[in-house]
């Protein structure tokens, strides 16, 4: 049983011209990497794995699949307040195909760059295209899922909808225009991790977290964690215009429950709303007593909301 | 495109009673585990994955190959003298077989309550069963392969060949007794880190890898990253009984280029001699002057070495 032929050059060639940022006193190439923690605060760590077929088309632009797996791991460390440091890669891959890994290695390292993370190791094995990612990054102020109150405001950081408005026509499901399909592969494979909206409400959320599988499952969680339920106003939820476009019929059904988007889902104190809309965000519901249960009523138009999806909210709101 | 139904249950159910050890501030459960890095040191990070059918049997008891996913990480810290502290997990799996994945957790935990090892996180995705794991430790004396100087002497921690030799009754080609047959899962799902000969070597030797894929090529890398050449006496092997019971005929072969036993090769001044004798260690050979292409003359029986296990050699210690 032994790794890929060729591991030590796919490595060297197309990863070794990583780039070696703060912190990384050796990188890629021993049997571990070594990394100089900051002396103050904590270290924020996460991983995500990226199976084809399930969280991605088989066929995905290389370039495009790698920002997308480095973006929702950052997204991670944004829901914490983590500034990001380093990642590893577990690459594996049915065979070596040199324009894949080329397209591939450019799409990850120009993410890193943007993002000034840097790649300090992993691990590439022959098998079904898969892609795993774990970052690092360093808090001084982490943002948690359980610091939240009965009374708390909460908030989305920006537009929903988008991504899971786009995923038919990024499975080529649907056909649109050319303009269009690019905004739809734009919202699935670049979101934008909330690094900066993390830093301005630290301080000042009881709660965080980026909503990776639609907001209503993952405002269960802080839910859960936190010992609330909650009430949405469905009325209030920021639409991303994509999914207007592409689904008007049921854009706030994607909204509320769609995935990918990874904003952040926070809270906040009552006491705090003038603060919060300084930053220039609005509340989208509240906090309320959760009992055993923590199943939560939803306001607004719940006609658009089928059954499942609220189906799956108060399963996840149980303890 | 969504994760992998239950992943959330799965999570809790299998692995959230991991206990939490030094340094985790906050464990498996929010989108980032907290780590609380030791004040003086370097962190130490790496990454290795275990594809079913190409590192391990689709079959294989998940109990014994998820102590083997553990331990071959912590070897990799063992290498460059690193104490475990952390790991993550990437699970990717066909179905959510719930006696498998009790079995594995079992086996993962109990590994890594006898390392001292916290699980902090990971992902369970649905899909073809590969492992990732991504382990951080500690270390005040690095060991690296960059150090090692023409006359240096090269050192194996221990007898070579066992899991080599192991490989075909694992893969159950092979029909011996029961007390042989776990011999070999022994040799092959339990492999030592070793972490008190890093630590004994520590600020002796002038470099040092954790043998993976076999003396011979690892021994490459640690020529290749310090810019020599080595001269090994393979009659001064130390073999592995199992590798002389199983395959009497091919043990030296077996000893230089088979992999999987992660014992440690390392380098140490010949000056240091009798000091690394006291620790238990003899040569097994010498750096010599590498000049541009590294190739190292074998000397001892090679001609029981097969060709390709040269060629190898020779490739990878080309610059």
């Amino acid at each position: 049983m032994s790794k890929a032929p060729g591991e030590f050059e796919i490595i060297r060639d197309y990863f070794a011209r990583a780039p070696q940022g703060e912190g990384v006193a050796l990188g890629i190439g021993d049997d571990c990497a070594l990394l100089q923690a900051p002396v103050s605060g904590q270290l924020a760590t996460s991983m995500d794995t990226l199976v084809a077929g399930r969280h991605f088309p088989a066929g995905a632009d290389p370039f495009m699949l790698a920002s997308r797996a480095l973006r929702v791991n950052i997204s991670d460390l944004a829901a914490m307040n983590a500034r990001p440091l380093w990642f590893t890669l577990a690459l594996t891959l049915p065979d070596s195909d040199s324009v894949w890994l080329e397209k591939f290695a450019s799409g990850l390292l120009e993410t890193a760059g943007k993002f000034g993370v840097s790649l300090v190791g992993g691990d590439t094995t022959a098998g079904p295209l898969s892609i795993t990612i774990q970052v690092i990054g360093h808090t001084e102020k982490p943002l948690r899922r359980d610091g939240a109150s009965v009374g708390d405001n909460i908030y989305v950081s920006g537009p929903l909808g988008a991504a899971a408005a786009a995923l038919p026509v990024v499975l080529a499901e649907r056909n649109v225009t050319e303009s269009v399909r690019r905004e739809a592969e734009q919202a699935f494979y670049f979101p934008e991790p909330q690094l900066e909206t993390a830093n301005a409400i630290a301080g000042i959320a009881t709660s965080a977290l980026d909503i990776s599988d639609g907001l209503l499952g993952d405002l269960g969680h802080i839910c859960k964690a936190s010992g609330v339920a909650a009430e949405i106003n469905l009325e209030s939820l920021p639409i991303a215009p994509l999914a207007n476009r592409l689904a008007a019929d049921t854009a706030v059904e994607l909204a509320a429950c769609g995935g990918d988007d990874y904003q952040l889902c926070f809270t906040a104190p009552a006491a705090a709303v003038d603060q919060v809309r300084q930053l220039g965000f609005t509340p989208i519901g509240k906090l309320v007593e959760g009992g055993r249960r923590y199943i939560a009523p939803i306001t607004g138009t719940p006609g658009l909301l089928n059954r499942q999806a609220i189906g799956t909210f108060k399963s996840l709101c149980r303890p």
